[in-house]
């Protein structure tokens, strides 16, 4: 059986747990607290070097990290990444825009904004966050104005891989309300049969 | 014929320049130049519209940005992508910890270093992307210390994505003599037949 290393509301994490759910995967999840150094141990350095959640077990001396590169894993010959090859790579090209160009903004406010506590000494990083995090909003925006998903007419992994962190944006101080296609998208993901939020929860 | 709109001294547009040599295959080069505001014109955002390099033309109005996903189109069926489940989840492990944990660092450096010659006020945000660099490339040395290549027992377009911006390191600031193995590694993929350098030159 998988194990999961990781923090459910680490949005890098609960894809892993949202897409496991989706597949009906079986795991173990072994919780892992950042603020608490459990990521700088010799321990979990054994199983990623760079010292990051999450990391997905395959069994006792196989570890993946990188929470895009398990989406993948997990995802093979699933309903959820497609097989044509343009396809497949569009997957990839929003998976490498979110880790580039999204996450480094808004996954990053909403951690000195919710987890920080947002203290004086960061407010000028914050606020240098939500110009960069409103431009890949755009970018979706403008995607999804055209589009019901990411990829082709169906979700799939990058509708994961962006969901996680954009859905909470506004703990990263980002008004979704300017952004009605992004909002129609988020619930077409939350309607999905067996969807679960970040408490683990069905919604 | 595949067009590519992309800089070949941009390291990620150069690997999708070093992938194509190693594999023969024939396109168009079309050079961008992001200082001369090439890449924030209405043609090209039609293409990406988060207006990055480089850009792959597949037809007409196909087109597919992000590096490492063209990588992913290009190799596919080839030599240089693993067909194994757990292989190719591996190569897709380095390129994101590419795009996340090394280039934001070593070739930010590197930008401000050598094109933008760095000025004054950026003397700081300089200085502040030693660390990450080295970082990353001390979670390389080490895999590479046990490994000849990133990924498996050959070349992988892991080994392409992570050589573009290491082998350039020094122009971020970064010594590479005290990461022996990194420049083995480097050693053994100049000397790939095929291989050109970021000028277009054999060597």
């Amino acid at each position: 059986m998988y194990k999961v290393y990781g923090d459910m509301v680490s949005g890098n994490c609960y894809k892993i747990k949202l897409l496991m759910q989706l597949l009906g995967i079986e795991h173990e999840w072994i919780h892992v607290d950042v603020l608490k150094g459990e990521t700088r141990t010799e321990a979990f350095g054994e199983m990623n070097k760079n010292l990051k959640i999450p990391v997905l077990a395959i069994s006792a001396d196989e570890y993946l990290a990188e929470s895009n590169a398990i989406l993948n894993y997990l995802a093979e010959g699933s309903v959820f990444l497609p097989k044509d090859r343009l396809q497949k790579a569009r997957v990839l090209e929003w998976q490498f825009f979110e880790q580039y160009s999204h996450e480094p903004y808004i996954a990053v406010a909403r951690y000195i904004n919710k987890y920080l506590g947002l203290p004086e000494e960061l407010a000028e990083e914050y606020l240098s966050k939500q110009e960069g995090g409103h431009k890949a909003l755009a970018v979706m925006e403008s995607h999804l104005k055209e589009s019901k998903y990411l990829v082709g007419d169906a979700l799939t992994i990058a509708d994961i891989s962006l969901y996680a962190y954009t859905h909470v944006a506004d703990e990263g101080g980002f008004d979704l309300n300017t952004y009605p296609n992004i909002k129609r998208w988020l619930d077409t993901i939350e309607s999905t049969p067996r969807y679960i939020n970040m408490l683990g929860q069905a919604t």
